[in-house]
C-alpha cells in the first residue's frame, strides 16, 4: 500500500490572535489550545500520529518563521521544513509539497492539514481522515467537509452531492463565505458542510489536477523538481517562487476539478478563529469566565483572560470581556467584538 | 517672628490606588498628578517651599517606609524624618512631630499637611496657608475647610461658626463623614467645609491641648523627650511608641479643645481618593480618555489607563473603565466603582 504523508500548512500570520500573536510569532506556534501546553502546530502533528509518522511530517511555512518552527518542532527531520520564500497562498504551498514528497515517493497519499485547528475529538477524527485517505485510491481529490452547527458566515461551504458509499459522497461545488441569510439557508437544508481546509489526494493527482487548471504553477514546479535534480533546489526556490501563482488550492483546483468527494466530519472541530472561539473552547467558571488561578474577580462573569503566569488580573464589575496581556501589550474588548482586534494590528502597522 | 516648620504626615498605605500602590509604595511616593512625574510628597514639599524651607520640614512615615521615603527627598535633612515604628493614627504623628520641633524651637508654629493630595491652584493655596498660619498666634489650634462642590459622603466636615475676621472663623464642630441625605443637608446649608487635615498651630498650643485631652499621649511624648535629652531616643521610640493611644488629632484634640479656627480654602483641593479622582483631574481627549500616547482606541471613550511607558494597550468598545497596569497585577474596574479595588487588596492579603 501507498504510504501516507502529512502536509501541515503552517505559513499563518494570525492577526487575529494579538497581542499573543505577532508576525514573528504567529497563532500555530502558540498554545492557545485550552488546558494544552503545546503549540497548536505541535498538537496538530502529535494528533496525527497514529496515522503519519514525523519521518512522512512535511510542514510548509513562511522563510521568516523557519526557525521558530524547527524550534516548535525539534524531532521534525530538518529536510521536511519547507520555507517558502514568500507566501503564494494555499495552491503553490501544496503543490511544492507534493512534488517534494513525489520525488520520494511516486505513489505516496497526501493529505493536507491547516497547522492551527482545534479537535475536540481526536478518535473521531481520525477514523475520518483514515476514510478521507481510503477515498483517494481511485483518484479523487477528497475534502472533509464539518457538520455545521450554526449558520456560521465565517466559513465556505461544500454542497454534498450523490453518495459514493455510506462515508463518501460526491463534492458538488464549494460555495463561497454566505451572507447572513444564505447561511441561514445553507445551515436549514442540512446538505451543506463547512469547508475545513483539510484535503487528501494521491500525489499524481493532484500534481495531475494542478497541470490541468493551474498550468503557471504546474511550470514553475517543473522547473524546481528540475533544479532539485541538479541539486540547487534553494537558488532556484528564490528565482521561481515569487512568481507563482497567488491562489487557493480551493479555487485554483478543488472547485474546477472533476472528481472532488467529500467526506463529513463529526470531531468537535474549531478553526480556532478568534479570542471568542478560545474562549468558548475554555473550561469556565461558574461565571462563565476562563481565567487563570492568578486572578481575582469581584462580580465578574463571561470574561476570558490571557496574562503571563504570576501576573495577577483583578477584574472587577466587568462582564464578557477578552482581556489578553502580553509583555509589551494589553487588549481589552468585549467578547462578541474580539474579531475587530484586526483594526488594532492595522493601526498598529501604520504608526 | 516664630519660624514655621512643615510637618508632612507621608505614613498612608493608600489602597486604593492598587497595582500602582502596594505596600512599600504606596501612594504618596507614587507620581499620580496627572502631567506630573513628581512623587505626591515630592510635589508636596516643593509646592509649600515659598513658606518653608526643606530644612525645615519634618516628614512622619511608617519606618518600613523610611528608605523609600529618603529616596523620595533626597535633599531632606536625615534628622527631619520620623520614622514611626508602628502606627498609632495622626495624634501621636503629630505630638511626635510636634515634641520634636519644640527641642528645635520652642516657639515655632506648626503647619500639619497630609502628604498625598492635590492642589490645583498653588498661588491661593499658599496664600490660605499664610491665613491659617497667622490666625496661629493667638494661641487658636486652626484648620483650613475646602469649600464643598458636591455633597460628598467620603470626606468629614467643619460647621462654620462665628467670624473672628474676614478670612477666619471658629468653627463650631467637626462631623463625621455623613450618609448621603445629611451631606446633601449640609452641602444646601452653606455652613459647612470639608475637614482637608491640614492643621496649623503653635508648638505650645498643640502639646498644651494634648496634655489637657489625650493625657495617655502626653505622659508618652515626656518619656521621648527625656530620652532625647540623655540621647536614646531611638531605643524609648522602640519601647513607647506601640503604648501611644491610637486616635486621629481630629477625634483625640481638635474636637474636644476650646479654641479652634477654621479658614475657607478654595483652591483646587482634591485629596486624590480613588482611581476616579485621578481620571476626573486628568487631561482628556475628545471621547474623555485619559491615557497615554501608547494606546489604540477604537470605539471606547471615558476611560483612564495607566500602564508602563512603551506598553500598547488596545481598548476596543469599552466605555468608562479604569485599566491600570504594571508588571506583576493588573486591574479593570468601572471608574464609578473604582472604590472596591480595596476588596481586591484584601483579597490578596487573604491568599
Amino acid at each position: 500500500m501507498a504510504e501516507t504523508y502529512a502536509v501541515i500548512m503552517a505559513g499563518g500570520s494570525g492577526t487575529r490572535f494579538w497581542p499573543a500573536s505577532r508576525p514573528e510569532r504567529p497563532k500555530q506556534l502558540l498554545p492557545l489550545a485550552p488546558g494544552d501546553s503545546r503549540s497548536l502546530l505541535e498538537a496538530t502533528v502529535d494528533r496525527i500520529a497514529p496515522l503519519v509518522p514525523i519521518e512522512r511530517v512535511i510542514v510548509v511555512t513562511a522563510a521568516r518563521l523557519a526557525d521558530a518552527t524547527r524550534d516548535a518542532l525539534p524531532t521534525l527531520p530538518p529536510e521536511n521544513l519547507l520555507a517558502e520564500p514568500t507566501g503564494r497562498n494555499t495552491a503553490p504551498c501544496v503543490g511544492w509539497a507534493a512534488a517534494t514528497v513525489r520525488r520520494r515517493d511516486p505513489e505516496a497519499r497526501l493529505m493536507v492539514l491547516p497547522a492551527d485547528h482545534h479537535i475536540g475529538d481526536e478518535k473521531t477524527y481520525l477514523q475520518t481522515l483514515a476514510t478521507a485517505l481510503a477515498a483517494t485510491d481511485a483518484g479523487d481529490l477528497v475534502t472533509v467537509g464539518i457538520k455545521p452547527t450554526r449558520p456560521e458566515t465565517g466559513y465556505g461551504y461544500i454542497e454534498v452531492g450523490e453518495a459514493l458509499d455510506d462515508k463518501v459522497s460526491r463534492a458538488r461545488r464549494f460555495v463561497e463565505k454566505p451572507t447572513r441569510e444564505r447561511a441561514e439557508q445553507l445551515f436549514a437544508s442540512g446538505s451543506y458542510l463547512w469547508n475545513s481546509g483539510m484535503f487528501f489526494f494521491r500525489v499524481d493527482s493532484i500534481l495531475g489536477a494542478i497541470e490541468q487548471h493551474l498550468p503557471g504553477l504546474a511550470d514553475g514546479l517543473a522547473v524546481l523538481d528540475a533544479a532539485a535534480a541538479e541539486g540547487h533546489e534553494a537558488k532556484s526556490l528564490q528565482e521561481t517562487y515569487g512568481d507563482l501563482p497567488s491562489i487557493s488550492i480551493d479555487h485554483g483546483v478543488m472547485e474546477k476539478a472533476d472528481r472532488v468527494a467529500v467526506v463529513p466530519g463529526d470531531f468537535g472541530w474549531s478553526d480556532l478563529g478568534s479570542w471568542l472561539t478560545a474562549w468558548e473552547l475554555s473550561p469556565k467558571d461558574d461565571g462563565g469566565n476562563a481565567v487563570g488561578r492568578d486572578s481575582v474577580l469581584l462580580d465578574a462573569s463571561g470574561n476570558l483572560v490571557r496574562a503571563p503566569l504570576g501576573k495577577v488580573v483583578a477584574l472587577v464589575g466587568v462582564s464578557d470581556l477578552v482581556v489578553v496581556d502580553t509583555e509589551d501589550a494589553l487588549l481589552i474588548v468585549p467578547r462578541e467584538r474580539a474579531q475587530e482586534v484586526k483594526e488594532v494590528v492595522a493601526e498598529l502597522a501604520k504608526r
